[in-house]
């Protein structure tokens, strides 16, 4: 039996106290973007550091201006080194009604088809995927006493409202936490028995406007139309950034979007993608994006963007005849290849200062900003790790784009030079972000696994 | 001395007692659109019940499907009878934030020009209102032993929430409601030293749209583009409700609305009506309503289409990249002359269809329907009524148009073939709906003395 062998067998083995350790943060409210959750993000890091510590590592909980990072290396062996990031903080649970149970009182259940689902917020983003790693690195510890390569891990605390500390720790720290390849596992397989990475990540822009108009909430019918209506100006501002056709119609907004390459364009083409299903599964049918695109580039290659949160006036149970004297919106932009996300941040600002009349006022406020991102498949690094997901799995893992936003990756490559690995086991229904989040019981189980072999191919 | 000097001494001699009064009702939370309150609406009517039996009335809580009515007759002198109509309900009170003290602790307030308020939720609409009208048959009562004329009072519990029951309960008992004039006290005075008689008042069809798409919420990064965005569906919904002239654009939205008859047009220039001020006490300057029309048509003579409401997604602090389920929104129509609120009502729902994708659906949800009203300013009782208002302000008493809804005085005019005297004492100032509602204390005494006076007009 070789040496991962054993790794594997003892993992198989402790998969109960890897659970209990899982639950244990999943039941610590984390909620970033909440100042009222800000001990309960200090609990959260002190809770892995004491972990960390005892595998081994030298780990500590390291303050920033907002939530704290938490660092820890153990370099003990030689060989090419990783840095591995995940994110502690978790999304806020409303609406609460939603849930089947207590978001912060993780289960484990047995869906109607037997397989079983760790519930609760953060079970897959990004708690779940994020203690795959370090059980691995636990794993291969308690068999041969130390780590196959050197590892540095960094856990963020501010990834689910803006990661605004980020990139300054990054610089500040930049000797310390360079390493040869960065690893992440905060992504999803391609689907439930093929093992993905993913090697393009569309930036983000956030931006929150707030529409300030008369100097106190009137009645209706008194002001009404006499009177500048924030709801009527907001609506205006929201509905003109698409045009009929669905393209964005801020200035300046496709500059630096090529079409995709042809040998990307023919990979995606072969993976076979069902719009039908992809959007059957949400209870919709109809692509609403850029017409001409089909629903694969929409979330992976071309930039979108979406009104997350908008609210102005009376939103309670009955009527209230009120024009308020102020509505907000907060609007975020998925940027792809080289667009430039402070470009659109003041392209956006444009936008809206030409929608706002002379008697008004209008109030912007910053959330986050990060470049789109590729990385080079063809480094020795991804081959491996791909290799080692197909040993797993036992079917070839694939290399593909993805909607979502991870910003750290292009501050890793800005900052500190590094490629990255994405490397996750997230599926399409483990609903991050919205009521009744789960990660499959198997994701973490053959997580776990997937990164001891990883970590084993990246010493090779 | 005549009697009507005797009954204005004693209303003069007795205010800290009316006062006394008015707070015990301001201190009851009746808010009729919030079923939380449904105790203290009914604890509101049965106080009405008690203090009206006090002065000799025949009154009684009366049951309906929803909040209860008061009903009192005191018919025991011969003469034109009167039908009194006020509402003993009040707006919800949020931001509470904004409010410098609890709007149900009402109290007395000298304003920095020596001007005293009475502050609190109701002060102005319509609590201090009705009670003036009741303090006034209060003193006549004390006074002489009867009222000038046969009174009926009728009392709403609903007014502030849609008012569904009120036709149903004055079809059903029309001959014990029916009378030769109605009286109402729920309007303004054309400034602090005009009193005024509204004899136009718009209509209302209130709506509320709710646009569903995916079954769950999103991660926008995943889903964003490629699946509907309710945020975005609503915005374009409320945007296209105006063109670029600031028009309804819903189909036949003018039918029956004509330009003003050149008498009124006269009458009102002549009112010298400063849209500047207007606008400026509030903190703006552009009248935002049709282009072309001048600010005080735009308020009382043109109909007008308002966002009360709106919100979807994560309205929380911070940011949070979900696309919403759901997204909803509160539109009121202010009607004129013939709009017919049930086609306006169609035309909207058209409009809405219009824009909604195939694989979303939407909802309605009906707040209300009235038509505009206006009434015969030659008829005798509206003579009286102003040289009653003339002889207690010292001012030519004005009739005026006016922006506001009051839907019960087009369902008297139906249901029970009345003509309504609206008569009120509130200010532009009262910030009625919103936060630090008020009614000048000076409205509430003159306001007693004028409704003494106009029932003695009447009897003549």
């Amino acid at each position: 039996m070789t040496k991962l062998d054993d790794v594997l067998s003892n993992i198989d083995a402790n998969l109960d106290a890897a659970l209990e350790r899982l639950f244990a943060i999943l039941r610590i409210k984390s909620i970033s973007t909440d100042p009222a959750y800000k001990a309960e993000c200090m609990a959260n890091a002190e809770w892995h550091v004491a972990d960390l510590k005892g595998i081994g590592f030298d780990a500590a909980v390291r303050p920033t201006p907002g939530h704290p990072m938490v660092v820890a290396h153990d370099r003990s062996v030689s060989g090419p080194s990783a840095l591995f990031y995940g994110h502690y903080d978790v999304q806020p649970v409303d609406p609460l009604a939603l849930w089947d149970r207590d978001p912060f009182d993780p289960s484990i259940q047995t869906m109607p088809d037997g397989a079983k689902i760790i519930t609760g917020r953060g079970a897959a983003d990004d708690k779940g995927q994020l203690m795959s790693f370090i059980e691995a690195c636990r794993a291969w510890k308690a068999v041969s006493g130390k780590l196959p390569i050197p590892i540095s891990i960094l856990l963020e605390g501010e990834e689910e409202s803006g990661g605004a500390n980020l990139p300054g720790f990054l610089d500040a720290h930049a000797a310390e936490l360079r390493a040869d390849i960065g690893l992440i596992c905060d992504t999803n397989m391609w689907d439930p028995e093929t093992p993905a990475i993913q090697t393009m990540l569309r930036g983000l822009c956030g931006e929150e406007v707030i529409v300030h108009a008369a100097d106190r909430d009137l009645h209706s019918g008194f002001y009404g139309s006499a009177a500048a209506n924030p709801n009527r100006i907001l609506a205006r501002i929201l509905s003109d950034l698409h045009d009929e056709s669905g393209r964005v119609t801020l200035r300046g907004f496709y500059d630096g979007v090529p079409e995709l390459p042809k040998t990307l364009r023919e990979q995606w083409d072969s993976l076979n993608f069902s719009a039908r299903s992809f959007l059957g599964a949400i209870g919709l049918s109809v692509p609403a994006g850029e017409k001409g695109r089909d629903a694969l580039e929409m979330v992976w290659s071309r930039p979108t963007c979406e009104i997350n949160g908008m609210g102005g006036g009376y939103q309670g149970a009955g009527f209230k005849t009120v024009i308020p004297a102020t509505a907000s919106a907060k609007v975020s932009f998925r940027l792809v290849f080289d667009q430039d996300p402070h470009a659109i941040r003041k392209a956006f600002r444009e936008h809206v200062h030409a929608r706002v009349p002379a008697d008004c006022r209008v109030e912007f406020l910053e959330h986050g900003a990060g470049q789109a991102i590729r990385f080079p498949i063809e480094a020795p690094a991804f081959g491996k790790a791909r290799d080692a997901l197909t040993a797993e799995w036992g079917k070839p893992a694939v290399f593909i784009g993805g909607g979502g936003s991870i910003p750290v990756t292009h501050q890793l490559k800005q900052s500190l030079g590094m490629d990255v690995v994405l490397a996750g086991f997230g599926l399409e229904d483990d609903r991050i972000h919205s009521p009744n989040e789960k990660y499959n019981l198997k994701s973490f189980h053959k997580g776990i696994r997937s990164w001891a072999r990883i970590l084993e191919a990246l010493s090779r």
